[in-house]
């Protein structure tokens, strides 16, 4: 498969496996120095960057991009100095490598060890927002990773004179410039899913459709979400209160994040006291309601939402009344991408039996969708957020980006003498963890 | 995609991912209860069972079935016992499912919980061994997972009364006998694998060509590994007597198991000492090696290899001369397949450089590699073998068949209270985890 990619990525990810080898073994405090030496290396490229960027919102403006994405393209210094900020912040983290999981004796000097190690090389496929670049690289280098980046086509300067310093800073390090590599062309984002002999773990930032893309296309692990239909449930037992607050928070915060709502279930026995409420808060804050028949006889005025599958990612939220708390949570199982799903109830058996049946990475009860992110949960950074069933899932920190494996060590053990008749039999005692 | 399949598979994974969905939040005695229902229904089946095998075996054996898969294939009543006797002990094993992994509060009253549980439901594709069925329901029920069994068409009618009988076992259980279903078409298979909304995780049992066409022909992620090329390699500073121990153990104890060694690797300098020595114990066990021009100087009357990446799983081993351990570490991560590999030495440097650098989920250190296996682990179970880099990696026990979900419970927590000027701070303060 690898034969046919044309030169540029397989090169960049060969030179970045054979780098990336070293890497993992370096100390933490070598791949600490690093993240010092790049900080450094970026606040003394602070001009050269600004200056490519501005090159890059120009061509921007010129070529007629969408003012939201020419907000994530511009990299100004306030911009600049809180993402160098951050790779000093990746640098206090702890370390993820190194761990040792499992320590056992398997028979008298026969020993286990699982010990956990970087994946090897990350493939981090991004658009617009330049700073993304330098997040990146701090959470690979941290983790012991080689690191593939593709920017986006408006962003290309920036990057390039990201990288470039990056590379700069590293060079007077323990880690190979190498590492890190950096691919601009479509062409070489297609040769990049191709590469599963190179690439241990793609990450894609973008758009959802995008995300479908990259994960049809690749045999390479994907961690990502290209969807996020996240719901609220107002239970019989709900504190109305408590649920106008929270369905608030949960769409009109931030309405574009994949933990926003977009779909609101009501249970009927409440929906007569809490809809008129809510209905009247929400619209105030510009908020758009399509509910299906049975709302629309207690709000007469909206309109029907045309599936309960879209995501979107704007000021809309549709609402459906159901009669029971097992209708809520099928609906939910049916209609949802398994991101994040709440309650609203003070009856605490409900409660439990929403966290419990309800099949999504984040299950809450009277708190906002919008908790659902690595920062929040207190992981220190946040790699991605998974929506698949296997871990890792939900909001991924470091842990996401490295792997483990088995040392086993003897003094000429053989397999033989524990099988038979005369089996020696395991110990299978473990050692306290270090 | 599932719109296309055809109903029989379609119909069975419905029916088994709701009743999965109940299996999930029993209790750890319910399940076990279970799995002692179902030792007793297939005690009280025995003969029904055997009866049903013996027509499957005169089937196969008018059919022309190849002596391995006729052994394979024959369930006596001594293979029924074991394998009744397997389930009561996974009812033993430690319950996976309700493990608090993190405890965490965010803030006063907003609380994070990570909570493993069940997959959901898990796709199974063995081939002719029928105690295989028993051994992965019985895993499957103890994880709380719904399972769909595809069994090779020659163990159909033993599949058949098996499955009869576990489902009459579970009629008596809080467990839905709708968590175990049987296909037995290469139909259904193909159905099986397109079935990403309904099947968690496929584990294929068969063939490295078998398990490579899974893995290339389905979305649904899959627990498994097409190729077992492991490689033993004597250093310079090797113990010569314990290097041919362990090359015998490793080549010869069970040359169709994934962990035998295919290619041993012999440091230069040891090679004219080393090399004749193990040969001559080898050849006396009937090993055939084929060796490269430097091996065939020192051992003239052996073939050479076609390639380094062929898994003999038979009494055929390739031997080459290396000049140093990088470049040992070099082919094993070039031609092997991230399974196991060993080093013999007594230089405990060189051990560490192997155990760091070579990228395999085993790295041995003067053992057999033979040891790669989930019971001589300690496990108490064994799923599968991932050779993948992404965790579960190497040898999975029923680990590999949970995920988590993370559990926020708050009082009217909302994510703006803690962003802008006046954002709250989070404690992320860890209680200890039960």
């Amino acid at each position: 498969m690898t034969a046919q990619v044309a030169s540029s990525s397989l090169t960049a990810a060969q030179q970045t496996r054979l780098a990336a080898l070293k890497l993992a073994v370096l100390s933490t405090e070598q791949r600490n120095q690093a993240l010092e030496a790049i900080a450094g290396a970026l606040e003394s490229a602070r001009d050269e960057i600004i200056k490519a960027n501005v090159t890059d919102c120009e061509a921007a403006v010129v070529d007629g991009i969408a003012k939201p994405l020419y907000k994530r393209l511009q990299l100004d210094e306030h911009k600049l100095r809180d993402a160098i900020k951050g790779v000093r912040d990746v640098g206090k983290l702890a370390d993820p490598v190194g761990h040792i999981q499992i320590h056992r004796e398997l028979d008298t000097g026969l020993i286990l060890k699982r010990v956990t190690c970087p994946l090897g090389v990350l493939g981090i496929i991004f658009e617009a927002r330049p700073e993304a670049a330098i997040q990146i690289v701090s959470l690979a280098i941290k983790s012991g990773n080689g690191v593939i980046l593709k920017c986006g086509k408006e962003a290309v300067r920036s990057c390039e004179a990201i990288v470039k310093a990056i590379k700069q800073g590293l060079g007077s390090t323990a880690v190979n410039p190498d590492v890190v590599q950096l691919l601009t062309t479509r062409e070489e984002t297609l040769e990049l899913l191709k590469l599963d002999k190179y690439v241990d773990l793609i990450i894609p930032r973008g758009s959802n459709s995008f995300v479908r893309f990259v994960q049809e296309n690749t045999r390479i692990p994907v961690l990502g979400h290209a969807d996020g239909i996240c719901h609220l449930y107002i239970d019989a037992a709900a504190d109305i209160e408590k649920g106008v607050t929270i369905a608030v928070d949960a769409k009109t915060h931030y309405p574009a994040a994949c933990n926003a709502i977009e779909t609101m279930l009501v249970h009927a026995l409440v929906a007569p006291t809490f809809l008129p409420k809510v209905a009247t808060v929400l619209e105030n804050m510009g908020v758009e309601l399509r509910g299906d028949n049975r709302t629309r006889q207690i709000l007469p005025n909206i309109a029907s939402p045309s599936d309960w599958q879209t995501e979107y990612s704007d000021l809309i939220l549709a609402v459906k009344i159901v009669d029971c708390l097992e209708e809520a949570i099928e609906h939910i199982n049916n209609f949802g991408s398994k991101h994040t799903d709440a309650i609203i109830t003070e009856d605490s058996n409900a409660a439990a039996t929403f966290l419990a049946l309800v099949n999504s990475a984040g299950v809450y009860h009277n708190c906002s969708t919008r908790f659902a992110d690595g920062f929040r949960y207190g992981f220190g950074a946040e790699v991605g957020i998974s929506t698949q069933q296997i871990p890792p899932r939900g909001p991924v920190g470091l842990e996401g980006l490295i792997t483990y494996k088995y040392q086993v060590t003897g003094n000429g053990h053989i397999a033989a003498d524990y099988t038979g008749a005369d089996a020696k039999p395991f110990t299978h005692r473990d050692f306290n963890n270090t």
